[in-house]
């Protein structure tokens, strides 16, 4: 029997939690960060310091941490029917409402709505889907997935191999058959002499060309995000998605929006995909459908892929498979009221209104002697740290420089996400141009001071 | 813009819910049910039916459909602290608190515990977990994965493959790697004159055999659940995990046991690996942890393998796998108070009194002429139709028995589960002596009536 009473709670994290993406040496030399509660974008620790979130948690925490009317509707459903399934043809009402709610707000004229818990399962989901559709559709060798460098889709076995980080080596990953296209950034790959929109042609004959030589009846599908989330925030380059769409549709590819960071908001627009005239087959939601108050995740499928689907499942008599927690009514009445919330308590218009402020002064840390490139769209933002401008080569590895940099931030109660060499940003959609302006102050002091802790 | 008003619930289900598992002819031909609420083990439509639900929804609402105590736990973390993540070092008071707990009510000495979003989640995430630490080893080969015919670990990608249910073929899984070895039922697969330890003693060879054969360090793990429970409810032979136990040490192949079923007093004791002596390295848990009133899975590792992963993750800097509602302070809450409501209100006890009385109207069901063998442990059994109780043949696949019983049952307001040719059962934990009778007597009518209708 362990004795609590005489323990820190910083002991106590050490000593029974397994930390996911944590830097250990970090975590062992400065201890973790114990957080009791939030307030708007700010949350707590166990000693009263406060920190305001400048990622709103992972991008999912968008309406603040203590959103009253969110609060409510969580309770209100939990005194109602707070848990049930959705298997063997049983739902509660709620899921029914949501999964209508979400059909309505997707860009599809008609579809059906597939629950889970994360934006993991639903994307490991679909790949299921893919190679189910496929087989029964008499194409069984229909099995490859192309994602791009740089992408993000999760963290199980199948949708680690589709997220293009160097990272999955650790666990021998990708699996054979997860192919890897370019990823869309000019500043980074673009040519000399290229132009922004050459550069989508090349990269779109580059994907046409994998295409063919792995054979266009091997592929059974291709994911990609409307902006490259963890993958450093990469908005697709000039008329990218325009240039692939028509490959894909010539080869018979579908294509599917991982909307896990775009959705609900975060460009400005409720869809990154329409944004970005990405014209998906289906969309892939979680985070901000339930304001992070609630794990959830949900496959949008699109009339044909949803009608083909139903098809299928039919002809095997049911389609296997299914979590569950997937469309727990807790959770689908959280989503509502967060949809609610983000599109009719003016969220949405605030992202759209202090995202210039946000941009404007991105752009201008942008201007430091040592920062490559700022990029962003809506309230999503990174600022990439560069040895030279010119040749935008990376500083030393060992200097670690943006893990440095959110530590010194975090000390000065600013949580922002070092991302390789990148800093990242993606606050709530409920900050104001002030709270904008608090955030790039201690940016631009932290990141002054920690060039000169290192001697540049 | 579609229009609800006019619209019944089962038309707006049927318009817009993609269901997990369920049998598309039924659905068809009869509708979903949608529920609106629940009240102790009962659930209701939205015309007011009642149904008694003997599967607690998925095995997990086991302290009934409107726990006051575990819904008001969960609302006053929601307006203290409703979501944060625990990565990068950060995490929540309660996160720290539940992890305490699980370590200490585990039979590990010590350990950590790595959150995650559901059991098909947690399990994936232990795949991961070996392949890294095997890989930092110096055995990048030792990358497959054993589990048994029948088992059922989730439905990723991964756990689908680990999954021994002939449906996966569907997705052309299992992929390559993940073996599986035999299902410990002594009533479906000892021989003639074998004795019930014998089997056990022939499975545990033939398991041998098998890492002989694919060679001891090509094997990651190997994942077993103390009952089967997906499998068709099945305890394992007797002396089974005694017999296997020994040889996975010799070959240093680490056991996981899978308790998303039986953890937290299933099978009258809080670990069906305790009960069995399994004697794990891991266990993961999921499903009752929040009594079915949050999404959640959890990897508890026991001392030796918590230090080896953090061990390798320190030279890895990280460990690069996490989802982002892994470990919501909202559900970290809401396990704390269903363990409690577990230990402390009477539940567990409730589960060990009542058990007995489950079983004898259980094995009464069995003496039906088409009951073939009716089997359980705790509050879990099932019986398993045949159309010859000596030979043990089944019925004729297109009659569809056990999918008429439910059906049937369900139009008398019970809820019971077809699986295979079984009918499956696992009421909460809260049922009483009275509600088990009203449960087998429908059954019992239910099954003269199909059998009946069917003209046997």
């Amino acid at each position: 029997m362990r004795h609590k009473i005489e323990k820190t709670w910083e002991q106590r994290d050490m000593e029974s939690v397994f930390h996911p993406f944590t830097d250990f040496g970090t975590l062992n030399s400065k201890g973790p960060v114990v957080l009791t509660h939030g307030d708007g974008i700010r949350v707590f620790d166990v000693h009263g310091k406060s920190y305001i979130d400048a990622n709103s948690g992972l991008w999912n925490n968008v309406a603040g941490f203590n959103h009253q009317g969110i609060i409510d509707a969580l309770c209100q459903q939990a005194r109602k029917f707070p848990g049930y399934h959705s298997f063997f043809g049983r739902v509660a009402d709620t899921t029914v409402a949501l999964a209508e709610k979400l059909v309505e707000l997707s860009p599809f004229s008609d579809g059906k709505v597939y629950f889970t818990n994360s934006g993991s399962e639903a994307n490991d989901s679909v790949v299921k889907m893919l190679w189910m559709l496929h087989r029964r559709n008499g194409q069984s060798q229909r099995r490859k997935i192309i994602t791009r460098l740089n992408a993000y889709h999760g963290v199980t076995v199948a949708t680690a191999s589709m997220t293009g980080k160097a990272y999955n080596a650790e666990f021998g990953l990708p699996l054979p058959g997860f192919l890897q296209t370019d990823c869309p950034h000019y500043w980074r790959f673009g040519r000399d002499g290229e132009s922004e929109l050459e550069f989508s042609q090349r990269l779109a004959r580059n994907l046409e060309e994998l295409i063919i030589k792995e054979g266009a009846d091997t592929i059974a599908g291709m994911f990609a995000e409307p902006v490259q989330g963890a993958g450093g925030v990469i908005p697709p380059s000039e008329g990218y998605f325009e240039e692939i769409r028509p490959i894909l549709r010539k080869y018979k590819i579908p294509l599917i929006a991982d909307e896990v960071i775009c959705g609900f908001g975060r460009t400005g627009t409720m869809w990154g995909s329409v944004k970005y005239n990405m014209e998906p087959d289906a969309i892939v939601a979680s985070k901000c459908i339930t304001a992070g108050y609630f794990p959830m995740g949900a496959v949008i499928l699109g009339k044909e892929l949803s009608e083909e689907l139903i098809r299928v499942s039919e002809e095997a008599e049911e389609f296997p498979h299914g979590f569950t927690a997937g469309g727990n009514p807790l959770g689908c009445a959280v989503a509502l009221k967060s949809i609610e919330v983000i599109e009719n308590e003016g969220l949405m218009e605030n992202v759209v209104k202090v995202s210039p402020h946000f941009m404007q002064r991105l752009r201008k840390l942008g201007e430091h002697k040592y920062a490559g490139e700022a990029r962003g769209v809506g309230l999503m933002g990174a600022v990439e740290i560069v040895a030279d401008k010119k040749t935008k080569q990376a500083l030393p590895s060992e200097l670690q420089i943006s893990e440095r940099i959110a530590n010194k931030a975090l000390e000065k109660g600013l949580i922002c996400r070092p991302l390789g060499a990148a800093i990242v940003l993606g606050p709530a959609f409920i900050i104001t141009e002030k709270e904008i302006d608090e955030i790039f102050d201690i940016l631009e002091e932290t990141m002054v001071e920690v060039f000169s802790d290192v001697g540049l």
